[in-house]
């Protein structure tokens, strides 16, 4: 391990700033997931100096409009600010939609005069509502209030964190600290999730083979060229928030953004190098603990549960079980009631497109990251394992599902929920307050 | 319309018996949906002279024992007798789960002894909890009381359709009568449903490129030879079954099953022939209607709603469209909250593996059927339909989802449900009681 936990998120590394402002966007048009009028629905985030920037984004054919715009931007390598909304996702919202996003970033370039940044140094993300236009009166308020507030403080990141929230209970960040070409460098992050929850993230917005309204901000001070961020940036959301599933919908505006200002001072490392699995190990560290936090934040979630599949043909039939195991409503209302359930795991698994052969197969349990499992069923058929033994394991807010096909050396692992009464009712909406539908 | 509908279900045509008993299937293990120990829950289904058969069958890798024994029975085109049981559904019982299966169908044609049936004329379908091994003592009892109680009328229907049920709430029939070859001739059906419903059947078992335990017993005294009730079969399954989605998981031992003995005394019909449509039109209707009915009485469905596709680049983009959103957790829970809703269909469309685009997209509402749709999208752009118009369509117990991509002539429908909480506590089961927990 060669990174150290700090405080803080995106304003711990150097030459960062951020901010948060409410400016009444969530009143005009999110769900019930909103504290209206009390929250803050605008952030910035600031690097003193010009920095390289990686970004990968939804593959969902309808993307938002701020999507588009990073797509096209993140490509220059450089970026100076980002402009963060939620309660409204400016997704569905036409041609005029783009234009309002591409206006938040000429009026965040406006509001951070003196700091010599253009419109095109600014990357813009949305999450809320779909298919309504953003209230740019009231976004061109907060994002004047925000730039007068930005701060490199830990309160100027919790406010930035708090404005990006929405149906989250809970603010998600995590700073790290680690040496990097003789140098102190910094890795923070934020991110906020809750619903519509199966990224299938790619940098180029490309499909790829696989399938959240999740955002991700990181911030470092290291020094990185543009390329390698990228590559560092995909291998790590590939094993992160890629690998999480709450309700297997993808969402419209899934975004992940990381800004390298070079602050650290290091020579920005090569290819193959070990400051580079240094810093590979920190963003993957910070990327999967962010993404294990939407998780445990999920609509209505009671019950975390990680899904490791292997012995597959392939590791993408693996992806696949594990992804059929992951989103089956049965298997998840079995976990909800802590059900150590065999049959409808098997079930699922026969219906994905991996190949399996029953009498091959293995299923068991054990703790978070255990090495103790205990099985429920071994080449097919039910194990002797007392059931109270197996609830014991799966009672718990946490465990691990273990399945072996026994048929090759695929692996694939996904970070699952469960499905539960609760997200029903939040997700269900009152039609008599249209405010509380869903977009 | 060249059939109506009549009285009754699988006794209706002439020559077919039935009947159902309780032996105590459903007790040994089985889940909250029954009844214990006051339901039927063997059921048997016998035609008295030879009939032709076709069946199509769960293309789910994981197939339960009776399905097997089907798959290899059916081929012969010659069948006498059903027998069912519900409690267990023999899935997931390797080798002693097959010795099992065969073994209830030599004690059925031992039971009906004098009636000239041999074990091989018999076939078997189950239904119920997965992984257990059948109660072979009782299943024999009840073989035994059942063959003595079968008779061609009303009630041995009823009993046979109650002993198929599991967490159905209603038993679910239908008979229909029309003209074939100058003589009057019967179809009749009952089926179970409710939970673990996403058909995708074939007649080979071999996997079509789509996707219940839902099981379904057909019989007609029409005359038609093998080959031309498969055909029929196969269509009328496409169009019906393979069209209805509960949950998206696709179970082990979805079987259905017509039996034709020809009693009319028709001259089986030809391939193009007039007398053919009529029956495959009397088919589809029977199937469609009890396809229906599963969806309506789907564990916890408080709504129901047809998906319509058009306008897709190809049938199997609509297919994949119209599946997305008819299974995507976020549509059916806003369906469920009477929401006329979106956003979330169009990120639905979005991840499905159609090709679509976002400024073609019409969203429309109507009552089931309905021709006047109320348009709430057109062209990726939300209409000026007042809202309060859309929700008098979807909070209704059922409405037609009109969606046409506009990119060419694919067309798809899904018959779907929503997802609610009575789904979730249904589901989840009870780990105290370990009766309650799902196959």
């Amino acid at each position: 391990m060669n990174w150290q936990t700090i405080e803080g998120s995106v304003t711990a590394p150097q030459g960062f700033l951020a901010g948060g402002v409410f400016c009444d966007i969530k009143r005009l048009g999110t769900g019930k997931g909103s504290n209206k009028g009390v929250k803050r629905d605008l952030a910035l985030l600031v690097s003193e100096t010009p920095a390289t920037v990686a970004g990968t984004f939804t593959t969902n054919q309808v993307c938002a409009a701020p999507v588009k715009v990073c797509l096209e931007r993140v490509r220059r390598g450089l970026a100076r600010a980002v402009v963060i909304n939620s309660g409204n996702a400016n997704a569905c919202t036409g041609r005029q939609g783009l234009r309002d996003a591409q206006a938040m970033t000429g009026i965040t370039a406006a509001a951070l005069a003196g700091r010599h940044i253009s419109a095109e140094d600014v990357l813009v993300a949305s999450t809320g509502r779909i298919g309504v236009r953003l209230p740019m009166e009231n976004v061109k308020k907060g994002i004047l209030l925000a730039a007068g507030q930005i701060e490199a403080t830990r309160q100027g990141a919790r406010h930035a964190v708090e404005a990006i929230m929405t149906s989250d209970t809970r603010p998600k960040e995590i700073a790290v600290e680690f040496r990097i070409g003789g140098r102190t460098a910094r890795l923070g992050g934020m991110c906020k999730g809750a619903g519509m929850i199966q990224p299938g993230m790619s940098a180029s917005g490309k499909r790829p083979a696989l399938h959240a309204t999740m955002l991700c901000f990181l911030t470092t001070d290291a020094a990185l060229d543009a390329a390698t961020l990228r590559t560092a940036l995909d291998a790590a959301v590939a094993r992160s928030f890629n690998r999480i599933t709450v309700d297997g919908d993808m969402s419209t505006n899934d975004t992940v953004l990381l800004l390298a200002n070079g602050k650290a001072g290091n020579a920005p490392p090569r290819a193959g190098s070990r400051d580079l699995a240094v810093f590979q190990e920190a963003l993957d560290h910070v990327t999967l603990e962010l993404a294990k936090k939407i998780v445990l934040d999920g609509e209505g979630v009671s019950r975390f549960v990680t899904v490791r599949v292997r012995g597959a043909k392939t590791g993408g039939e693996a992806e696949a079980a594990a992804r059929a195991v992951a989103n089956s409503a049965l298997v998840k209302t079995s976990w909800c009631g802590g059900d150590p359930n065999w049959g409808r795991i098997l079930c699922a698994l026969g219906y994905s497109t991996a190949t399996i052969e029953e009498s091959r197969i293995d299923v068991g349990y054990s703790a978070p990251g255990g090495r103790k499992v205990l099985f429920s069923l071994k080449g097919g058929r039910p194990t002797a394992t007392p059931f109270r033994s197996l609830c014991a394991i799966t009672t718990a807010a946490a465990f691990d599902l273990h399945i072996n096909l026994n048929l090759g050396g695929g692996e694939a692992l996904m970070y699952a929920a469960d499905l539960t009464e609760a997200y029903v009712d939040f997700n269900k909406g009152d039609v008599n307050d249209p405010s509380t539908l869903g977009g």
